[in-house]
């Protein structure tokens, strides 16, 4: 290996789609099935890397048309991916996004380099013996704290009886599953995923939490389902309340006018979600706090450059989540250890996924007082267990399900359920 | 190797003289030797890592503290290199910045943190077999263009009789050191170093680079020699003939008045030198152009972090240069190389150092056609030798100079000599 390019000379790739509950947020509801993406990088010489994304068709599609040009790679050239990710999709940048419309703006040159950016850093990282966080500048914690999660939902998927988190339909639902998942998992932290109900009932059920866990940080995001003036009357309600107010209005003028008007931090996932916005965002004030994901900014080492502009521009970090498996978790784990300034609880749905289903060997990635330990086996320090791959792999055939549809999904339950930006 | 830390069991930290020609600007001239340091680290299993610095010694004595906390250090931890040197330093951060008073700003943890930066990513692309630009996202240009760096000069120290450049106190001076330069060297870009003569002068010199070199960029560098008034009608005179206009005035607001007032494209090197200086300028838009240097904005990585700002934010991208030896030009090669960005020609005192006179074992960087082939063996590529370190070590020893004075050196002969700004 030493000195000589460690060239691709396989990729595969994968969907799946595991079992989700009926969680509710303001586009809708999650299906029966959250999809994937595996990839999985081979070497000349036999060594492999895994990444992990959205599974949705379009990007899957993308994700397939950027793996045949993929082949030849240097692992080292990160910079070489980008370019035939570029080439791979030319003109084809529209749509793909996986989240069900409620993030749009992302970069999909990012989105999809992102997989195979996690697998050449897994494949460099064991070729060097060290874990991947070695290699974005060295973990600076030990493990990783991570956010209870919490969400309204339904008792179960309509037809198929209780799920065993049942239902949370207002404040004290919530603060049982908050009490639930803190037991087992505990976290310090809490967010809530908002625009469900109408704005004063979830004002109620962060009151109730703060009543519940005095000590806790709360977080609350109504993926921008309200007005500017709502944003407003919620940030005054709960004043001293929120760590932060996660995209209560939807764009970068409109945060900034809530901004402008409220000493409460905002934070986005939705406003910024690509190196472009950064600018205006910046410009106009928009928001206080970035949640990265490097599953939409383009990979690990992209996401070490948004810290170092977040801490350029004093703006804080934290990380968002989608619904995912312990490809993403390991690989959330090594980037928020390695960026000095990401200070808050990152966010993860960790929790929504049955511990029986997963794409890894299970072992490495526990929660112990609501923090991943750091794996330190070279690379991503987890391995695809091809196994459990092709049994969720099975369930994509089988499920049905090829683009998340949230609100599709409410309207066959609730046929006259209308998606309007601001709700309230 | 494999899955251990990799630790410094010891550091070296020497401070070298080479001899320097006497170059013009706006603060003096350079004296006749010119300082750095070269730091090596040596693991516990004996790889060794070199980088080099500045040479004053308020900086030196800095290097050495910090090198004192650096034994332990896992190489692939830097962002443990950068809490250490924090550490090291405390509140000592004022001064140092060893460019006789033409760039003061820069952070002191990121000047003292860079060498050692370097040296660490030496050791990582030996321990993994690849060249340091690999460990940046890899090489994106096999070869890195530079450009000529012309200087008004007297023809040689006062009392040494006349050097083998000679004199360049006119445009037909210059013209013959650009044309030697460039023959030479094979540059196809052109910096001059101004500042120097009344700006009627120096737009003359400009006039005939670009009526003898018709199709090379021109760039000019008064070091803020001029008020906002001069710069415009510098700016106005040379209009459409400059690449860009280096620093014309002082200061991020005088650069922003400047830049509103002209087409000609603003690059720095001076009024944005720090992180923290990006938020203002990027608010004024006082420039175009960012002028990066790893000595001064904390190694590689971090100006790759710097690149991925100036490009979110649409700045251009370029290098800046003091006198160096071949570490500092392995280093600097290795990160144009592999930064997608940085489109211009780099800015290099090559020239102005003696084929004879260096820290590194000859061979590996040569000038083709105005670039340096990027190296392609493990590390930086360039083997310290130490007889050659100990001769630079003796002459530091024995030289006298301690602290770079171009103000003190100029005024032995000029006594009147007075360093205003601006000066025009």
């Amino acid at each position: 290996m030493v000195g000589t390019a460690e060239r691709i000379a396989e990729v595969t790739v994968t969907p799946v789609a595991f079992r989700d509950y009926p969680l509710l947020n303001t586009v809708g509801v999650h299906e029966p099935y959250a999809l994937r993406t595996i990839v999985e990088l081979t070497t000349e010489s036999g060594v492999t890397g895994i990444g992990e994304s959205y599974g949705g068709t379009v990007h899957l599609e993308r994700l397939r048309r950027a793996a045949e040009e993929l082949v030849g790679l240097d692992v080292w050239s990160l910079n070489d991916l980008m370019a035939r990710a570029r080439r791979a999709l030319g003109s084809d940048t529209a749509g793909g996004d996986g989240m069900s419309g409620m993030v749009t703006g992302s970069s999909t040159v990012d989105r999809v380099v992102s997989p195979f950016d996690v697998a050449c850093l897994d494949i460099q990282g064991k070729l060097v013996g060290r874990p991947v966080s070695d290699l974005l500048g060295g973990a600076v914690r030990p493990a990783v704290p991570y956010s209870a999660y919490l969400f309204y939902k339904w008792a179960g998927h309509p037809g198929q009886g209780d799920d065993d988190w049942g239902a949370a339909l207002d404040p004290e639902g919530l603060v049982e599953q908050a009490r639930r998942m803190i037991d087992q998992y505990g976290f310090s932290s809490i967010k809530l995923k908002g625009g469900v109900f109408p704005p004063d009932e979830e004002i109620a059920a962060i009151r109730a939490l703060r009543a519940a866990f005095p000590d806790l940080p709360l977080r609350l995001d109504p993926n921008a389902a309200w007005s500017e003036e709502t944003s407003l009357r919620v940030a005054r309600e709960l004043d001293g309340t929120l760590q932060y107010l996660e995209d209560p209005t939807a764009g970068i003028a409109g945060m900034a006018a809530v901004a402008r008007q409220t000493d409460t931090p905002l934070a986005t996932n939705m406003c910024v979600v690509s190196f472009n916005d950064l600018a205006p965002a910046i410009a106009q004030g928009a928001v206080g706090i970035v949640l990265s994901d490097h599953h939409f900014w383009g990979g690990l080492r992209r996401c070490t450059q948004l810290a170092a502009i977040c801490e350029t521009f004093g703006l804080g970090l934290s990380m968002h989540s989608n619904s995912h498996l312990g490809i993403s978790l390991a690989a959330m784990t090594h980037l928020a250890a390695a960026t000095p300034g990401l200070t808050y609880a990152c966010d993860t749905h960790w929790p929504w996924k049955r511990p029986d289903e997963d794409v890894i060997a299970p072992g490495v990635l526990r929660f112990t007082e609501g923090r991943v330990e750091v794996p330190t086996a070279p690379g991503l320090g987890v391995e695809l267990d091809r196994v459990a791959l092709a049994r969720l792999h099975q369930q994509y055939l089988d499920c049905g399900v090829r683009d998340r549809d949230d609100t599709g999904y409410m309207r066959r339950f609730e046929p006259t359920f209308e998606c309007t930006t601001p709700r309230w």
